[in-house]
């Protein structure tokens, strides 16, 4: 084989896979909903009463979806101490990852989508980070959602990964309770036994030669909405589905402390930094950070299927 | 003139003006924040206390916004009734307009943009209608905000009017107090002398040969953030401006009745229903009901600017 057809591996530059026609980021995650509803708004009912009968979700900014390996400079926003009377404009402190796992679609039809043949029109999955600068959002989200705690980056992982390759690691996904109404709800088999894993490094854990160390780890099966109610959802008021669109889970937290798929989650909003192995303590990201996500499938006996690395590292 | 150069005026059909790559809608108008906020959350201070710091905004969907003259279908969702235990899913019973205005931007740079040099990125304004099922809002938006209860449909307005041609309408905005803060402070002029009106149809009134009835009016001028400060405000993180991308106003209501944005607020939730010249009355939208927003701007020895005529009917 000539040497010219072969590329190192060490000199791939990832680009953007799709052109991102619209994004919507989910809310999908029981456990996750539950640990912010409790950071966020202590004292209340961590889930909202419409929780359990839909899949929460927002629109996304299309235009700041970066490819794996793209820095993600830090946002300035405003954000507001409760023991102050004014708000200031500063970079943010609280900058986080998401942990999330996103589905692609191809066009849809403009009227509404059952879950049980909502996966016709996705084309395949992927990793996502939805970095998020925790400070700015919790000072402007009230009443209509996130916007630039969130917009400023949006890392999608290099692979997407069709549906069929995923098939023998469908799995039924958690009970839901109360049954969802008949337009949300499925018969199939719509989880997926995919493994989520978040890896940091510091500079100082590079520039000391230790590898990067896990933070983080979650399986996509106990996720409460599936891709496919995601998707039914959306539909569900006649809106058409565009190809290239990019529909995000939501983080991905488990019930451990070990599973949570955020520093916010990790360190209890700071409270119980993440202690690294260079002796460093992480509340939230710092300059310099590198954030590793990955996910696959494995089971003996069968070829096992990768959704790549995706890497982010702050500036 | 040879005739086939001439085109019948009611012949022709809008198409849509540009391909949104971003829609952005805020919430930038004092009276209709206040309005909503009394009629939503009854009891509670009706501006969240972020509201006067900046101009609060969300991304909404891209796919769903269509020409002037395109029949928006009633959409389904999810609704609860505060006397029910659980949630139907059914058509929308309180399918409203909002009067929007909206610009639409160049590209611009990854840094954050002073409002008195934001309008070199704004390429013109457009009227927009951001039709609203209040009722499936009114379920689905806490905490992320609204969604399908605006997806649905968006109608753009037929004409992009370049800020160029609006200079002689700019005037001073509203006082703002608290003081913005510095990245939101500007030292021109940035508002816009533009009249806006709603008229409705009903079939019974078209049956009948009544003309369209006019519902509210209110000029734009008394926006309490304006597209600079607004556009100022979505660069403020580092996010880079698309060509193509819209950012709308959020409803424009007036302090008086008569200058509401919307039905929610111009019938009070139903409470006080709209008397039509038919004699019918509308709490929000019917079957059949045709929408027409017009704009424009006047003064003697000047050329008046017309934003045209957005039209929309519910199917």
């Amino acid at each position: 084989m000539p040497e010219q057809a072969l590329v190192e591996r060490s000199s791939i530059r990832h680009a953007l896979p799709i052109e991102v026609t619209e994004y919507v980021d989910f809310y999908s995650s029981l456990e996750h909903a539950t640990n912010m509803g409790k950071l966020f708004r202590p004292g209340m009912e961590p889930l909202t009463p419409n929780w359990r009968w839909l899949p929460i979700g927002y629109h996304g900014r299309c235009g700041s979806i970066t490819a794996s390996g793209t820095p993600v400079p830090r946002p300035s926003g405003q954000r507001k101490d409760s023991q102050e009377g004014a708000p200031i404009y500063a970079p943010s402190r609280m900058l986080d990852f998401e942990r999330e796992l996103a589905f692609v679609t191809g066009a849809g039809p403009a009227r509404s989508v059952a879950p049980d043949e909502a996966e016709e029109y996705i084309f395949g999955v992927a990793l996502l980070n939805d970095w998020s600068a925790r400070d700015i959002q919790a000072w402007e989200y009230q009443p209509l959602g996130p916007f630039l705690g969130k917009s400023f980056a949006t890392s999608l992982g290099p692979w997407i990964v069709m549906l069929d390759a995923l098939e023998a690691f469908r799995v039924p996904g958690p009970r839901q309770e109360p049954a969802p109404l008949p337009h949300l709800a499925a018969d199939g088999a719509h989880a997926f036994d995919i493994a989520l894993e978040v890896s940091m490094s510091t500079e100082r854990m590079r520039s000391g030669g230790r590898p990067p160390h896990i933070v983080t780890r979650v399986n996509s099966s106990g996720l409460y909405w599936s891709m496919a109610q995601q998707l039914a959802h959306v539909t569900s008021n006649g809106s058409p589905l565009r190809a290239g669109s990019l529909y995000a889970s939501g983080t991905i937290s488990g019930v451990q402390p070990g599973s949570y798929g955020s520093m916010a989650e990790l360190s209890s909003l700071g409270r119980e930094p993440i202690l690294m192995p260079s002796g460093e303590r992480r509340s939230f990201l710092e300059d310099g950070d590198t954030v590793m996500m990955s996910g696959g499938c494995a089971r003996e006996g069968l070829a096992s299927i990768g959704l790549g690395t995706l890497t982010g590292s702050i500036i």
